[in-house]
């Protein structure tokens, strides 16, 4: 922090603010550690303790620092939440659909799975695989009975195992554009009563075998083109899904079945 | 707006703000509309003077309205500056680089080639090779005469050219994020006194128009493939560029010079 002593011209709050925020981005106040007091910045900066209120308020708003009643204000860890709800809140504004959202995942993973499978150390391979297998696992148990574990639990796993796709790539950007995006796919919220035709459980859980199992498999092995091919496929959606999604607005969670949500293999 | 008393519990100021910031998601607050004064939301929701001015921070903090002195509280038009500028500080807290930027690009990029490709309607395929003839025009007379235009002519040229691509996909993530990550490379700051190796120029503006020209014609005849494997190679980083841009903090701006950036273009 530069303690100059700031005023004139700009918003107070927002100069103050500026300096924080840089102070925070550098490094120099790093993340958990504690924000000087309120009465301390406001004498370093020389000014009234509400400027520096807002100032704070405004660091907040942005995702970066947070109170903790009775114990003060601490930077908070880099997780790109403040972004993901801009974003969210930009697509909204900009009527964006939940079809906008799986059409990018899907214009994005390919070369993600093949960038991945060209960095991924064997650490990353191994997490990959136990992951894509602990996902499977939760996926048939679910679509066999639905009550089982809840789709909380089968999304959780589905997010730990891509996240191991898009770290083994090493791009910072991939992982926080990339996370959100899992996370905003928000797909495997199933409602399995609606779907899931008779007979058909156990074709559909052969299908998301084969799709995910080859892209993890593709991908541990360091084979790029054939994780680009597995990861184009399963990103195909059905012309059910696809509709489903045009019709839900970004950030709202679209109604799906096992059977909207079977990927499209034809081959292996 | 509801207009629902609030109180008791979670925070005041961010219970308003959620109201208002619904109401501006959904329309019902339009772009470039008043908020209702002050005094009127204070009497309407129930609460304090300083409550509402604390909402109306947080809505200023998220890029949802702003202040027009004299004339009250505006809704701001969606342009997602806020999701841009919360996207750049958690790279830059995440330790990113411009070569994170660059890679996503290029992961990005052939995907979008393509679906524009699919989806350009006439009138989007007419406006895209024009871009694309004013903007290789530019960078002719730049790359010759440093001092003709400026960079940011040319980069803002190199922007109008993209922004067509992106919009004929029909994807709004594609349009938020992509013209992001247009603007975010900042390539086209070229510091030509830098580099520009003597006699090379012509050929690198002739590698810039096919590259160029190739990727526009593909994706306005329709050619989907083709326009993918020219983004492909146009996403291409020699060596020299690479370095330059894994050293540059993500939001600063790498000096650049013309041959750093001459696409690898050996077949065409």
């Amino acid at each position: 922090m530069s303690y100059a002593r700031i005023g004139k011209g700009r918003n107070l709050p927002e100069q103050l603010e500026d300096d924080l925020r840089k102070a925070i981005v550098s490094g120099e106040l790093a993340e958990g550690q504690a924000l000087p007091t309120e009465p301390d910045l406001a004498q370093r900066y020389g000014v009234s303790r509400s400027v520096v209120r807002d100032a704070v308020r405004l660091l907040i708003a942005k995702g970066l620092v947070e109170i903790r009643r009775g114990k003060g204000t601490f930077v908070r860890a880099a997780r790109g939440e403040a972004f993901a709800e801009a974003l969210l809140l930009a697509l909204a504004r900009n009527g964006g659909t939940a079809l906008d959202i799986e059409e990018f995942y899907g214009l994005l993973l390919p070369g993600i799975a093949a960038l991945s499978a060209e960095r991924a150390s064997s650490g990353d391979r191994d997490r990959m695989l136990l992951r894509a297998e602990a996902y499977l696992e939760a996926f048939g148990r679910e679509a066999l009975d639905p009550s089982s574990d809840g789709p909380g639990l089968l999304r959780a796993l589905f997010e730990a195992f891509m996240n191991e796709i898009l770290k083994a790539c090493d791009n910072k950007l991939v992982e926080l554009v990339g996370g959100l995006l899992v996370r905003m796919r928000s797909f495997r919220d199933l409602a399995p009563e609606e779907g899931a035709r008779e007979g058909g459980v156990a074709a559909i859980i052969e299908l998301e075998e084969r799709a995910i199992m080859g892209l993890a498999r593709a991908v541990a092995g360091g084979k790029a083109s054939e994780a680009r091919a597995f990861a184009v496929r399963l990103c195909e959606l059905r012309p059910s899904l696809r509709a489903r999604l045009a019709s839900t607005p970004a950030g709202d969670m679209p109604k799906l079945s096992f059977d909207m949500l079977a990927p499209i293999v034809q081959d292996s």
